[in-house]
């Protein structure tokens, strides 16, 4: 199965693409679209939709695991970010990806075991599992692993209940 | 020139194309994209965008006039809406439409005359500018018929501006 992670921003889109087999689990690619507050929100979102458009197109995914918005107090920022959200799941959509979507909190925990840590576990548990020889830069792109990794779990413990289901 | 006016939301998007000859303007067609909150995100975003595009394919506006979000109290409400803001807007930006965007207060000054207007007064208002023989229905199809009067206003009022520096 190849996952393709998202940690949907307005100024940072991380994305990282990741293959399962078995419980085995490694990064195809990952990195970061960059936008800047000086250019308009259509520039800004097509670039968004369309490098994310090019990722799949390159790599292939079939399930797109990706942060809800954090309900934080700066509402500003939550809605710059639910906007580059949308156009990050249009591209997903366009492609016929099926999507999960998953808490900070719940990929914290699939990732590091605990949904209080902090981005430095997050990124060196990435960097292990995914047996990574240096840290996925930028944070952006770390968190885009994350929550891939997270959903290989979930997809892998759903398959097991299942499989023992069909066994008993 | 051929406005598409938006006004974004999850669960309804409206959508009006107008079409401005001098200082007339006229409605070339609206509607309304609905999803319904049962339905899966890249589902409902998914629908957002095509549906646009097809209007978009359909009608060949140039320009878009967008509302901005309205940050109120209810921030999962504002979140929902800047998701369906950014499908729709990711539509237009793959079809090269310009984008104006506009508060809902800027819209009714440039509708009604007040920012303060009501519903009601809006939907009279455009029908009233658009010479239609009936109230456009429903209201996020008049507020985005409503948008694209504002953006004719506009692009008017700058026209004329950049006139009379050339006579002067």
């Amino acid at each position: 199965m190849v996952i393709l992670g998202i940690d949907p921003g307005l100024a940072h889109t991380g994305w990282g693409v990741v293959e399962t087999r078995g419980s085995a689990c490694r990064a195809r690619a990952y990195g970061c679209v960059t936008t800047t507050a000086g250019e308009p929100i259509d520039v800004r979102l097509g670039r968004i939709c369309r490098t994310l458009s090019e990722v799949i197109e390159k790599y292939g995914p079939t399930e797109l695991a990706i942060e809800s918005i954090y309900f934080g107090e700066n509402t500003k920022s939550a809605i710059a970010t639910a906007q580059a959200r949308g156009a990050a799941i249009v591209a997903c959509s366009t492609a016929g990806l099926s999507v999960g979507e998953y808490t900070p909190m719940q990929i914290k925990q699939a990732v590091v075991g605990t949904g209080a840590a902090d981005k430095h576990q997050v990124t060196y548990m990435v960097r292990s599992i995914l047996a990574l020889d240096h840290d996925p830069r930028p944070d952006h792109a770390a968190d885009a692993l994350a929550a891939a990794v997270c959903h290989a779990n979930v997809t892998r413990t759903k398959n097991l209940g299942q499989a023992r289901r069909v066994l008993t």
